[in-house]
């Protein structure tokens, strides 16, 4: 299944790129194949593993402020992987053009 | 801690109301406090319990469709509990009057 | 249609009640039909008349911080309103019991 | 500011290819800024032109279906812009690498 997820400190001051830097650090790590856009992080992984991951990130977040807001958007199909790659090429393929990635 | 959640079943019709009773019943099941919506569901509790609770009903939605979207936005404040109640009455308090719910 | 939101206004601290009770105090005064919850507000009405009051929403709690996160969930359909307290009704109707709200 | 958005169709089959597409014909006809990613769209705009158009292909996905959820995320930083690009190449300043996009 696919994520998107963002986290964010509430009370740090309007820039949130420590925040956004340790939760990319912990995605890295996890291993697991990810893609950074500018509005938040898409993993693909099982429920487990993602859901482990962002409660990472949460509490990593956390550490240094006293609220913090986390949003994940969950896309599960079933018999479907490699989806983080394949569904954009699908919708290129059907527009017969490339798309700003 | 709060969220909210949703689990869409995509593929199964314009009408997800048997997914939203099944969705409740096992929420109302968790023991946890909860309150919905017309747009979602708001529980209380610790990151464990309440992503538990999200993934049962992600499952029991995903076994009778091929394909689930589930949203959730967590709230996390540090010491702060039975916000589940406080967060409407305070700004209730701010506002000096009662607001529909 | 109905749409669900929430204005968050980032660099201010912990706690958003101001910013809230402002984006709450522009609902009232639109008129439309709308429900707190601990989460956001849901509002009822046509496209145009929402995003206006979003915009406005949006607006006044930028006006004293320097970056807002406005989120808002759009749930359009054909040929039914009302659905602002018909959808929990609904779901109570299947269930057989009341739920909290 | 920036949007990131999706619209989703419900009662149309699991498979939302054809409603993407059309979403991304619209987008890429506006001429504003934007970046596709496997959970949704981001563009960078003026919340007027950016409503529009999210408005326009929230229509065109209702024409062929009952029902149509839209999720639309905001963030809007004063005296900022071009963030569509300078967002993630902060983040990989901050961390000195490369992120994969």
């Amino acid at each position: 299944m696919l994520i998107e997820f963002s986290v964010v400190p509430l009370g740090t001051g309007p820039s949130v790129g420590d925040s956004v830097a340790k939760v990319l650090t912990i995605v890295k790590e996890s291993g697991l194949p990810y893609k950074i856009n500018p509005m938040g992080t898409v993993v693909e992984g099982q429920w487990n593993d993602l859901m482990k991951l962002v409660k990472k990130c949460h509490a990593a977040v956390l550490k240094d402020c006293e609220r913090v807001l986390t949003n994940i958007k969950v896309d599960d199909r079933k018999g479907k992987t490699k989806r983080i790659d394949l569904k954009v090429k699908s919708v290129e393929r059907r527009l017969g053009t490339t798309l700003r990635k």
